[in-house]
């Protein structure tokens, strides 16, 4: 059996694992990363920590072939330069991949969160056994990683993927990253609270009150108050389903992929955004591609930054 | 020198030339086919007018590598069988490639129209050079081909770059399709005039008149109008093109392309079209690939076909 190594680097802490070639996770543990560290003993402290999951799982360290690391940064895959990373300035511009693999002398492979996300769907997930697939992330942000024969396709400057700026409405809501009417702004996790706000505020009836997620109203409140049979809450997330399969409708026609697969915090929502999702995606699409391709909902849950992270050095190294 | 025959099959006529390995055509010939012969009759007749072709070049036969074939029916480019041929029913079913193949003994590629255009452009047009291109042409119909990483792709079922039906408005036009907002009833020709007639109803003022093509108000004859500085004429053209752009947006996120390249009848409008196609694109698609794409016309013009069709051997040969 061969291992693969996969750190989710989320920032200021990190999953380190062990997934066997089946996908399954033989060990994992959590860090703390010191961001007032410098770039190289930050890499040195992530290497050290890798070095000590690896000697828990007690595997031949001959049979670990290779590690992949995740990161919502901004990064180049290719040379594996972390070029801005998120809440350590320290790492920006550091050459992660060859700092990890001089010191553990293992080939390590660097992609953003969305991508790897994809990776682990593909190999271990609801992608298992497809060649086109394309995978959303809904979360505060909306993102997407796209494989095509059986290959992630990153673009001509990586950010092939880029869904949750693809524009509804020249007239829509202004984004942060300049343009008007993105998607995210939509069904990322504000634009779910703000639209529910706004009917709320107007007077529509909701027992929203009774679901709050840690006393606030997010989407996962919305949900729970929507399979209670919240009348508002449902009404919220159907809207969301039928922004979201507009999109998708558009994706479907482009790249007739196998299968769209949704993760994300948001997608916990699961038919209750899926099911008018799919609806206006049929009622959209063209017949053909519509018929081949299915909705699902991603299947890693929380382990799919781990799961991921390690898929990248399985791709890199199958 | 390596040589590559091109057959644009266009329904009742064909057009069959030979390129060389830099796209040059060394000879071309058209032929008029019979659709009331058999299906393998109609198939013999191919192969024999292709072989008129490769004789009347002179050629060394060894130094023809294979046969491209592009038309606009239904087909199966993996096994080389049309589905669907456009004004010849008796070609439905027929497996061509391996007929052509059988007696002229070359090895032989099928598929439509519209990824042959974007294999053309891609080779020798104006995607040469470049690893990752989308190709849309429009004229009656919208169509697309999405090149990524140097290959062409073709989705789960051949249906990838359906483009033309992409819905800009769920609340939009009614096409044939069965879907409601395709772009295709925007910016195809059809929908060209019709945006055109409309305004002219109104009474909005146009020279239009001055410039019809064969009579007719068509995208070619507003074309002219615009350029000779009707009003009404610019306008339309820069809505057409504003629509375009934000389909394009969506594109190149999904795709972050080196190039969008337009060809067909209705690309000959150039800047008109292309111009505000740009702006729009730019003001909705996300920066960091919105800078790297370039929005350009087709270069290949009345040969694309013929080049494309080659191309398509060019490129399972190459």
């Amino acid at each position: 059996m061969k291992y693969y190594v996969g750190i989710d680097f989320g920032g200021t802490n990190m999953k380190i694992g062990i997934i066997n070639e089946k996908g399954l996770i033989v060990i994992k543990n959590s860090f703390v990363t010191d961001p007032n560290k410098s770039g190289d003993d930050i890499i040195k402290h992530i290497a050290e920590c890798t070095q000590k999951v690896m000697d828990d799982s007690k595997l031949p360290q001959e049979d670990i072939m290779g590690i992949g690391i995740g990161t919502p940064g901004l990064l180049n895959p290719e040379t594996g330069v972390l070029k801005v990373a998120v809440n350590i300035p320290n790492l920006n511009g550091i050459h992660v991949t060859k700092g990890m693999s001089d010191i553990l002398g293992k080939p390590t492979f660097l992609d953003n969160d969305v991508n790897i996300m994809s990776l682990g769907e593909f190999y271990y997930g609801a992608g298992k056994g497809l060649k086109h697939i394309v995978a959303l992330t809904l979360g505060t942000g909306v993102g997407g990683g796209i494989i095509l024969n059986g290959e992630l396709y990153r673009g001509a400057s990586f950010t092939a993927g880029e869904l949750g700026h693809i524009s509804i409405s020249r007239d829509g809501k202004s984004c942060p990253c300049g343009n008007s009417g993105c998607l995210e702004r939509y069904i990322g996790r504000d634009g779910i609270v703000e639209r529910f706000m706004v009917s709320k505020n107007k007077g529509f009836e909701t027992n929203i009150d009774n679901y709050l997620d840690d006393g606030e109203i997010t989407p996962k409140a919305i949900a729970m108050a929507a399979n209670a049979g919240d009348t508002l809450s449902k009404k919220v997330l159907e809207e969301i389903g039928e922004i979201l399969g507009s999109v998708l409708a558009g994706l479907v026609n482009t790249l007739n992929p196998e299968a769209i697969i949704i993760g994300g915090g948001v997608s916990n929502a699961g038919e209750l955004i899926l099911g008018p999702a799919r609806t206006t995606m049929n009622k959209l699409a063209y017949s053909i591609p519509a018929e081949v391709v299915k909705i699902v909902k991603a299947e890693l849950g929380n382990d799919a930054g781990l799961v991921g992270s390690a898929s990248l050095a399985v791709a890199n190294l199958k």
